[in-house]
């Protein structure tokens, strides 16, 4: 029988807690499947006394956990801290410094410094996992680095952030306007009290992020991710997308194109009656094109204690087991650098919905600007039922057919200039998957 | 740079030549994933003078598969031959013997003969891969023997036969009867010949097997599955489904019950508008619940020479990176017998439809025989709407509160007793999922 394999968990939040339990609950099984027992060896976080409702009283104590990250006491440094820079990335970098494997649920960290972890990582010949970054409790990781691995990407794509998705799902099924629904999320612990990173769609581009590099074999950009929140998603979106036959989901979408790699977080729709259409609230899926396997969806658990100890779990019996594989599937060296395509040659079709005031001629002025653009419109829908509190004023709803993303975006900077809008213009990429 | 890992293709069909095209295409990525070049070295099938569409004059060439086995050309066996014995289980037992690893699409083989055949992978320290073997390209092997690992599994299940998928897909959508359907099906490719493999239930069975071990870390016990197929689905049952809600899906389901593991296949109702409700066509699924994961179902195509060379490969890059797992999760020795829950003992809802000649009293001897056994029914239709061709006659749909199978076979047994049914009643599982 092989040596047991020594953790030193860093950061003691519901996640990190998630993790002691189900080592309290399973470790038999665990070391049955890992070939060799799995301990516990040391924790750290900032407030030795707080209760965590855990015994921690046989794991060595560290006020600093990245004294703790390059301790003899550990083989594997699990990262729970959270953030992309301060003690994280400083015990994180110890550790893999030090020849200690590490795992961590830390997409934002991986966002921002994937390349230089890497690289790191590989250099001393230790493993960087995180299951947990991506989507939870769904083994996309495992998936791209092992098991897609003989084929060409097309194209990533899924609902990386639960919150988004429990939002939408509840504005649809209930009816009620987004700040309505997000108060009640953050009163149920759904949604965070500064919900910015969820809602404004940063999360969901981390993870993107990470699977454009998993996916394409290029290095980590985020910077590159074009970001659209859910903010701007109005009841009026919703009901003209179920009248549609679509859904309104936060997706992040990364896909081949001729000038490179499209990056994209925004809300989208997608059909009511699909797989993905299906997934609803606090669920993510990740969907994936293969050349060979052609399309593969992965449905489950975003986020979560349980979701997150289950893949960090993974993670460690994989090292324990002595899998190890390079952090986005190729070696670091053999990375392509990512080419960015942009955003206003993607090509689409698009929900654009303006709320006018009610002149004659408004009608005629808008479909002249979409015409000069050369949008062909699927559908034109005007509805007069005072969707616009307090004015009078009127509807447009345009379903275009595919076009270019620049051609959009000028037609309606040329519709905004004519001066009948009632706030900003919609408009809603659908996606076909 | 390591030296290259060495192949064995043994049987050269769509499948076989399949892998072939996918390492003509991406040689290249191959080799970067898999850190090490990975070259066909030898291919065996049974006519060597056969047109395949592929240039394989630079591959030794073996009539017999089993000396391709042992032969020191190569490292890893591939088998694509097919079939629970004969050459393919004489081959296989053959390679693992020689110390080579082994990759195999066979569910019929594993099915059959897991036990021993991992038992030789492990006394001999080699891989015994077989991705393909479960649900085509869908990653649900590795998700189970690598992913999932921290958890306990309550209940494994999915629509693992792509044949029966597609049948039931074009029942529905085409209200045709399932005779028409499987006639079409067979003259587009889509089902056999002799079609009782996959309209039967057997290779959904074979599949579940699999999934039983590797969820329960049990024995492989494919000899306990309860199977029923799909050949007594009429166009009324379909129809009275979408009435209800529901889709018909022919499932396979492992789950743990207080007297052991039930493993059972056959058409079950499920919700239409649901992720698993809305695979469609040849599309196969697997969803999974795990204590700590929760919910996890995995969504792709199950047959056909691209998914399934597609996961082939990812095994062969496995192996080329030295990630090598016990075949069933955990080590031989450590597999738990499995022990049978009885089907009698299922507890679940029942769809019942009776086709009845139309005589006073009939309804009430039913209700009486329901009662009988205490089944509590949720809805009771009669319909006059002479769905019995040639006859006067009516349909009875019942759908039931949860109850005993084996309360519904006894009441559908006295029923039959009586003399009033045209043909045999028709029993359909409700499914909670």
């Amino acid at each position: 029988m092989s040596s047991p394999l020594k953790l030193g968990i860093a950061g003691l939040g519901t996640v990190g807690i998630g993790l002691i339990n189900i080592f309290n609950r399973h470790g038999d099984i665990i070391e049955a499947k890992a070939g060799r027992s799995i301990q516990i060896k040391a924790v750290s976080a900032r407030n030795k006394a707080t209760d965590r409702g855990a015994d921690l009283s046989s794991y060595e104590w560290f006020d600093d956990a990245a004294e703790m990250a390059v301790s003899p006491t550990i083989d594997v440094f699990v990262e729970m801290i959270g953030g992309e820079d301060g003690i994280a990335y400083d015990s994180v970098v110890a550790a893999l410094k030090a020849g200690k494997h590490v795992v961590t649920a830390n997409k934002a960290l991986l966002a921002h410094h994937g390349a230089e972890l890497a690289a790191l990582a590989e250099e001393h010949n230790v493993a960087l996992n995180y299951e947990a970054a991506v989507a939870g409790g769904i083994p996309i990781v495992k998936t791209m680095r092992e098991s897609l691995t003989g084929n060409e990407v097309s194209r990533v794509y899924g609902i990386l952030n639960g919150t988004c998705n429990y939002i939408l799902t509840l504005m649809e099924q209930e009816g009620r306007p987004f700040a309505d629904i997000l108060k009640d999320a953050q009163d149920q612990g759904y949604a965070e009290a500064d919900p910015t990173t969820d809602i404004g769609g940063f999360d969901a581009a981390h993870k993107l992020a990470l699977l454009t590099s998993l996916s394409f074999g290029t290095q980590v950009s985020f910077k590159d991710v074009f970001i659209e929140g859910i903010e701007s998603i109005s009841s009026e979106d919703i009901a003209a997308a179920g009248e549609l036959g679509y859904r309104i989901k936060l997706l992040g979408i990364a896909q081949k194109t001729e000038s490179g790699i499209e990056q994209r977080v925004h809300p989208a729709m997608v059909p009511a009656h699909s797989p993905i259409g299906e997934v609803g609230g606090v669920t993510n899926c990740v969907a994936v094109n293969g050349d060979f396997v052609g399309d593969v969806m992965l449905v489950g658990p975003g986020a979560g204690a349980g979701p997150t100890a289950s893949s960090v779990m993974g993670d460690l019996i994989d090292i324990a087991r002595d899998l190890v594989v390079p952090p986005f599937i190729n070696p670091f060296k053999d990375l392509k650098p990512y080419t960015k395509a942009k955003m206003r040659a993607h090509e689409g079709g698009y929900y654009i919905r303006l709320d006018v005031v009610d002149q004659i001629g408004v009608l005629a002025a808008i479909a002249t600007h979409m015409a000069e653009q050369k949008i062909s419109l699927k559908s034109i829908v005007q509805k007069q039922d005072g969707n616009i509190a307090q004015k009078e004023g009127a509807t447009i709803v345009m379903i275009t057919h595919d076009t270019m993303e620049q051609a959009v975006r000028d037609a309606l900077s040329a519709i905004e200039k004519d001066g009948h809008l009632v706030g900003k213009p919609q408009m809603i990429r659908i996606e076909r998957l």
